[in-house]
């Protein structure tokens, strides 16, 4: 390196990078099956019926919370052959209900990371899922005034991220972003010849797993948690 | 006026505005009655009852088919006392999936004259709802390349336009809003001292009422159609 490389943004997922969401699903996975046992229905069943019907509804509905409880109520539907009782349809909606009003759990070392990464570069939040429930999170997060843009899109394709590597005149070669997520945070953004940093969370929806590409030298790097990413940025850029 | 006046950024409102949408709504309302009648609910009891659980979830759930379809369920489970059969419940799962689904009919005039004034002046496209909706409403409607902006915001209040003419730099009394929502479209743009043309749609959301402010002499105005725009536009920038 000639001139010492530097990132001109560097962008965070939002849902299990910077704070818990999944664990919120899993909550809500696991009412749903309580209220089918009495109908007969193993656990195993009802989350099969669950995940065929959320990949039905994603091209018409999208990600988000209320994608998945209408998924939740059809999947009760189906999987009752139609025998589920109002009372418990209207306790799936209240599993709904209940994601939407959870508390705002931060992951380790978000928080401080975020803010030293904030004193050097511009920052970037790319987020997917319902519009007012993110950003009902990041108002609650504590974060938004680190980001200098917060990006809530439909999905997170190569194409959206290309659209928005325009949109802010940032070098995809000086871009990194960091996620949870294979499919959505670092696969396009390996493939439009950005950096990605692969944080792993505890609990992975099936739908966003993906295999690392090969051919990514030095573009592709895996920490195991947020507080790890200061120091592999100073290293990337060529200062340590 | 002694330099020529031009407005530095006109914006549209989409549902109703350019194109039809309560429509569909209205549509599926019926359909919902349709189900709850051999229930012996009549419709105006279902539409009460589905307003009034709408107002409840606006909070939560927000704009939009999919916060709307959630209601339409939870507004079957209450009219019926809980006695809603399955089968009716995916009924109204699918009125909802159908209004995703519905085709993209343009209001007259929208084409041309979003065209027009694309010539002369810089177009942004204000809306709130379901962002993958509203995304492929504006794909199919074939008018996104006149937009210089598309916005799709959870809500339309007047902080919403302030950090929106904010980020775009646009001067409040260089900003001309149009649209169909006297509530969304057009107080909040007058209360932040920008223009509103209010065109009517032949139906409109209850929620969406509004009465127009006093003291907004030459702020506000009302044209039948978005034919009436282009005239309306050179008038009040002085060139008629």
């Amino acid at each position: 390196m000639n001139d010492r490389f530097r990132f001109e943004m560097i962008a965070f997922d939002a849902d299990d990078t910077l704070w818990h969401s999944e664990c919120f699903y899993e909550e809500a996975k696991a009412g749903l099956a309580a209220v089918l046992a009495p109908y007969g229905v193993d656990k195993e069943t009802a989350l099969a019926i669950l995940h065929e019907t959320e990949m039905g509804h994603l091209p018409l509905f999208g990600y988000g919370i209320k994608a998945f409880t209408l998924s939740m109520i059809e999947a009760a539907v189906k999987a009752t052959s139609g025998q589920v009782r109002g009372s418990d349809v209207q306790a799936v909606i209240d599993l709904g209900r209940a994601m939407v009003g959870h508390e705002m759990r931060l992951l380790d070392h978000a928080a401080e990371t975020v803010a030293r990464l904030a004193e050097s570069h511009p920052l970037m939040l790319i987020t997917k899922g319902d519009l007012m429930d993110q950003e009902r999170k990041i108002a609650s997060s504590g974060l938004a005034s680190f980001f200098d843009r917060v990006e809530i899109v439909s999905d997170k394709t190569r194409e959206v991220y290309a659209r928005l590597l325009e949109r802010h005149g940032v070098a995809p070669e000086r871009f990194l972003m960091v996620g949870n997520s294979m499919r959505s945070d670092i696969l396009p953004v390996l493939e439009l010849g950005g950096c990605g940093v692969y944080v792993p969370y505890e609990l992975v929806w099936v739908h966003e797993h993906g295999e690392v590409p090969a051919g990514v030298d030095g573009r592709y790097y895996e920490i195991d948690h947020l507080g790890q990413l200061p120091g592999l940025v100073a290293r990337l850029e060529g200062s340590v």
